[in-house]
């Protein structure tokens, strides 16, 4: 016998973006990671915890921080599950609610890849619907497939752009099963869809502390939706998921909303210019209501142009995938890393 | 249509034990947490920890954390997977290789609960074979159960007791599945089944920070074994299960051995200490090999104790479950907790 299930046998694990050390000389624009530090009052926290906090077992629903997320956004704190990264919580709910053909996963492509890593594990079955050029949300194609869990990435990755909040709502008023919102890349975004789960039991936003809040290193996500839902989520988590830094820590960020936002505005900035840069290079970009850019290099030499970047000390994202191909992401850095990137660009081109 | 698949559905969530704020005024012998601080030279690394760590995504696998690993226990480090506390492990494991009734978890009882929580979410047929009033291994039972995983702990909760290495390679050597054997508690302990890594494919050393290094609160585990049976298992895992401020100060309690083995000497003292002044009030005690022990009253009162202890500020663990009922696990506590209690016990009796 196999030590594994077929289903894993059969799979490769999702491949995360390349992570050099801290330290090490590079300019790092492909992992969405915010390019400013987190908030002061969170690394204050950091400083001063009480070894106490190590020793004991952590809160198992961090309910301070559940706390501090509905001072933030105005939602009830039962009204929120606090996950490892928001992946652990996309881990959890198709753990909660998918299973082989009968209970389907579905989402609109191209998106985040790690879905159907995780639906092809459980093994569910997976049901892709391309997105029309436009990006239109293929609302009828995604109610027919009848997912048992239905996700919608906004704003989508690697695309960038932000699903209209109408789009959502006759989703969720469609669906019978879950509708995931992954609001990941929110903080840079015009609009969130938070006011849907309140109007429908069956829609959860999903957020994190990794974008926004520069905290990717913490590993700290959230979701928000009514605790009807939440209860067969709470069932299957992991009791002692977030550690108890991780809560002190996300506390005190999620409280300083004011230096995050700060942050955002400073990126959408740098965006604006990153694109008319990119443009004037003959790329051909998306509009992006994330901290990243999707690029199309006028001669389509993308794979090519990510390899030169890299021997240059600049990583970006190159998807090796059917209709990514002759496209790059770039994480929106500082203007001067922007810069940098731009002037190795001229040079390659 | 549920939200949920059937299993979940069905199924109530593990209930960890009870977890109040550091700060409150109780002594806390419930959930086997170490009653002396971590290692200063980890809470040094705490206080020194770069923001750029937090800002940044983590390391996927934590190598540090594995070379720090690899040179504590002399075991190469891509023989090591790390997990957010040993849970996520455990977790990982029966994902990668349960489903079902082909593909069993197998186990004998009373152990972890939690083995069983994991196998129903799955779902995955559990075969649980009751111990013997002697704590032998039903080794035979067990190879007939033909588990695709089958869990052993090692000193085991809630009895403490240790399984002879012996009886631990005779299952690994018959069984066909992987064997966890979960070491959680083998800091405090005569020895180890490391070895047995080496011997067997087939064979999984799981280990936590928790217990011994005093770092519940940080959420780290570790495995140990083949490359061969990672592999699988790291398909499975979140990419990002380990966060970057875990990572370090778990590095650095890894490279004090000193520290941690010190500690240990103390609790063990204590545990004897705790052990005869409980068989002097009339307890029934069995030997421990970890840091609590499972301790009957004269009376069988067990859980009219636990109450009447936890409304004088002294939480220990009662398990309401077949042949626990009469019984009370009790965390080895420092010997001014031990003796509160045993004060508490002597004007409560």
């Amino acid at each position: 016998m196999s030590f594994f299930r077929a289903a894993v046998d059969a799979m490769t694990g999702y491949i995360p973006g390349e992570q050099p050390k801290p330290g090490t000389p590079i300019i790092k624009l492909n992992t969405n990671e915010n390019p400013y530090p987190p908030s002061p009052q969170a690394i204050e926290v950091l400083r001063n915890l009480d070894s106490e906090w190590l020793r004991r077992y952590p809160d198992p629903f961090a309910k301070d921080f559940c706390r501090a997320v509905s001072e933030a956004l105005g939602v009830p704190a039962d009204w929120v599950i606090v996950g490892n990264g928001s992946d652990e919580l996309l881990n959890v709910i198709i753990r909660a609610s998918a299973e082989g053909s009968d209970r389907k996963v579905v989402y609109p492509m191209p998106t985040y890849v790690l879905y159907r890593t995780l639906a092809t594990m459980q093994p569910a079955e997976v049901v892709e619907i391309d997105y029309p050029a436009d990006f239109q949300l293929p609302i009828d194609e995604l109610v027919k497939a009848k997912g048992a869990v239905t996700f919608i990435a906004s704003p989508n990755s690697p695309s960038g752009h932000l699903v209209p909040l109408a789009d959502l709502r006759e989703l969720a008023q469609q669906l019978t099963g879950i509708l995931v919102i992954d609001e990941a890349y929110t903080d840079f975004a015009e609009y969130s869809a938070l006011p849907l789960v309140r109007e429908f039991e069956n829609a959860i936003i999903l957020r994190t502390l990794s974008k926004g809040y520069s905290l990717a290193g913490l590993r700290m996500g959230f979701g928000i939706a009514h605790p009807q839902l939440l209860a067969g989520l709470f069932k299957i988590k992991d009791s002692y998921n977030i550690d108890a830094i991780a809560t002190a820590v996300g506390t005190a960020a999620m409280r300083d909303q004011a230096y995050k936002n700060a942050c955002a505005e400073k990126v959408k900035k740098s965006r604006t210019k990153l694109m008319v840069e990119l443009k004037n290079l003959g790329f051909t970009v998306l509009d992006s209501q994330a901290n990243f850019v999707l690029a199309t290099p006028p001669q389509g030499n993308a794979e090519q142009l990510y390899l030169a970047l890299k021997t240059r000390g600049i990583l970006v994202r190159y998807f090796k995938q059917f209709g990514l191909e002759d496209k790059l992401r770039i994480t929106v850095g500082t203007d001067e890393q922007n810069q940098t990137l731009i002037e190795a660009l001229v040079s390659l081109m």
